[in-house]
């Protein structure tokens, strides 16, 4: 029997790819995403379009309430600019939400319990650990245990890409036949295309151009980036 | 110097009694309370009065959108009836909001985070251990863990009552002045007073008594207890 699972999905092409392998595995899959103020809205759109795409449950919880406790990260607040560069600088501090995946995945565990489901399927990966101490290997087994402890051991999470790069995820969404540019929603800025600058547009690109995938290079778009960053 | 805290408040009579002591203690405390679309709308009015009363800054968070996902059980759903009796009894198992301490703790540790505070404390006592498995030794020790180790480990989850009785708490509470029939709320379902038949009122009735305090015997308001149960 395919197993009934949670995912995580935040538009991005990390949790679009696991949302791929997941159906890929035959799973049945109910998809969860979040409105926690992200200055990337348009990531969501990006998830409800994959699910559409695969006929995939998806809900949408909105968290703004929380999102005003949370004040001071990058990602929520428009006072706090968007660090430009590399994922492992210390700038991209700024883009930590406090407490941001513990809070995600206990309500994902909580739909998982309500639902039946017997596991919560996450994409953090290998390339988060420097930056975001909840995406290492030691908060997501503290996290399953304690998920466990607090519900009588009915939910395992489920974490493919725990020790992959960013590559690795590439390569394996280009496999399930995943159209990056089409189908995902990176940018953490929120402007009408990607601003090219920010981590995890340098990181996408990079892991795509490194995967094979020519589509997402930096330096395409160039000028209408520019246009678009001179609004901001 | 004294500790910064935030301070889970439902307005009943564990947290108010928490609020009290750390007060007491000199701590700078910050409560906060959900809105998790408890039938028992009633207690939030308490903890703002008791906040007022207080001094203390208070907040409250809607979570309709999450409790919208955590259907099922008799707090949140208008559909499922509050059991009746004691809380050992395995009917209280369908007052279970799943994974509810896990989602409202990770959020107040996201917002203690935030907020720069060191500890976070909870009501969680010994009388909850039967029923609430999210409320024993072994899952607050791991939730603290983890979110230390998602957080650079600056909160500490404060749990004074972890293993003691409701009566121990009642002690606690009338030595520090708290009057709980005028400054708390109990009662699980929705009614103008409370209907003293769900576990909650007959635990606080029989702990105040036992604790020495009169004013929640059963059999108080007796009549007009009926009254409202005809109007449900």
């Amino acid at each position: 029997m395919a197993a009934k699972t949670v995912c995580l999905l935040s538009g991005g092409m990390d949790s679009t790819t696991l949302l791929y392998h997941l159906i890929d595995m035959g799973d049945e899959v109910l998809a969860l995403s979040f409105d926690y103020g992200q200055r990337h809205q348009k990531e969501l759109e990006f998830a409800a379009r994959a699910c559409a795409r695969l006929s995939v449950a998806h809900k949408v919880v909105d968290l703004g309430g929380v999102s005003e406790l949370l004040h001071g990260s990058a990602l929520t607040s428009p006072n706090v600019k968007v660090p430009h560069g590399h994922y492992e600088d210390q700038s991209m501090k700024s883009t930590v939400v406090p407490n941001r995946n513990m809070i995600l995945m206990s309500i994902a565990g909580g739909y998982a319990v309500a639902e039946g489901c017997g596991r919560l399927a996450v994409a953090v990966h290998g390339g988060d650990h420097a930056v975001y101490p909840d995406c290492r290997p030691q908060f997501i087994a503290g996290f399953e245990a304690v998920l466990q402890s607090g519900n009588y051991g009915r939910v395992s999470v489920y974490v493919p890409f725990l020790n992959w790069t960013k590559t690795d995820i590439a390569r394996l969404g280009l496999k399930l036949g995943i159209d990056y540019e089409r189908d995902t929603w990176s940018c953490y800025e929120g402007g009408e295309l990607p601003c090219g600058k920010c981590g995890t547009c340098v990181e996408r690109a990079e892991a795509l151009a490194a995967a094979g995938d020519s589509g997402n290079i930096p330096g395409n778009n160039h000028e209408r980036r520019l246009e678009i960053q001179t609004k901001d």
